[in-house]
């Protein structure tokens, strides 16, 4: 199994369980090891008292793609901490983009960026994640793969 | 009015209109102005791939804290940005509490810290919000107060 | 006076008074309103006690390029916040070079993103900084201009 | 040898080889395992164009703090990433303190608190700082202990 689709399989293990993810309605994608593309339409429930997209699902989308980018080694790792700034608000129905690519990878920690765009490539937040990483396996601890 | 009075009636005309807190099932309350504690309940929607609580909602639910924290003054208050450390998992049935408190105000600038703690009182994440002030009005563009 | 002449006369305003950075031997370049390079070697007294670059001097460095980027406007700015991962070693005789671009202005804030490599074009650091814009002049409060 | 004695030796061991914090004049002190008290006046060079301290001095101290405060367990423990907001300008002549509390430590990973105050209980800054634990020991490796 070559790189690429270790990541693409540990991918869809994570996604089949991932309730998170898919109640926001968030697709992802991996364009390569390391990487991902996280998708979601802001609905009227994630708006917050000034109508405009609530600051925690721009950070769930961008925690997601970072989530799918460094779990891509079949070690299951984790989100650490993160930071996040936000540089233009969201508004209903507006088509949010999180690509997540990563800065660095030693020893059990990662670093990854994450910048999300809304459908006119205008930044709308940078993320910087870390990650952590278990000695368990993904991939072989899931049922069928 | 007084100051506590003023900041609760601000947290009344944001709650009101906040769809986004509401439909996480958060509960806030103001004990004094500049601070604010958030209360939400892990529920099968917030799991992960790992079946523990995703990032996003934890976030959330500190961001939120945050927000009614900052929004205390009559002026409108944006997060500016925020970073967080997520030290153990949350599960589903968790009873999360975030509170936070004031850190900082000076100019239009606020630092507000937030723990993130779970119904055994363990911390789940701590974060660290910045927020900026806008010079509209809360009270006054709101229809009944 | 053109744009890029305005940064420039800011960083030469700024440079002129600032102590911390000549001793340090920090250099600095602006070649574009809104970003600069600085560079710095790796000198005995900046080596804590494990024989590496103490974090603050490669903290300084990145902090010099932000504060040479965002003062670029004729706005005496201030840095409001950073953060930093350090995601190698520097060693004795480094030549370190950190180079920031402005993410977002928006406001009286601004997000700034400097990497911090080495003469191996090695990632050493990389820093994300909040600048905060006074309204006093960086050139009219200066002697002579 | 107890738990105290213990991170008071690491500390005693770092300290003396560490030319970075005496040349800044930084005193530590170590109440307890997993904190840190790290003492340092601004001086003329220091001071940055803005005629305050250069932000870089100001991190450089509070790290100082997060590094003596995790590395308390005799293993060689390394500055992953850190956060700082900073909230009133310091001048020349100021005395500053930082204080390092650990609010976690769980794997490799640590998270520490840091606080920086000047004479008059004024908070300068506040830190986070993010810890890596290698498998090193401190104090095996050093001369004589």
């Amino acid at each position: 199994m070559d790189e690429l689709e270790q990541a693409r399989q540990c991918a869809s293990v994570m996604m089949a369980k991932d309730n998170a993810s898919r109640s926001l309605g968030i697709d992802v994608e991996i364009p390569s090891p390391g990487s991902a593309v996280a998708r979601m339409v802001v609905t009227e429930t994630m708006l917050n008292g000034f109508a405009v997209c609530h600051g925690g699902y721009i950070f769930a989308l961008a925690d997601t793609a970072f989530a799918f980018a460094c779990n891509a080694y079949d070690r299951l790792t984790l989100a650490a901490a993160a930071n996040i700034d936000f540089l233009c608000s969201a508004y209903l129905g507006d088509q949010l983009v999180a690509t997540a690519v990563e800065r660095n990878r030693g020893g059990r920690m990662g670093v990854y960026d994450v910048r999300v765009t809304n459908q006119d490539d205008k930044e709308v937040a940078v993320f910087r994640g870390k990650s952590y990483a278990t000695s368990k396996s993904l991939l072989a601890d899931s049922p069928a793969t």
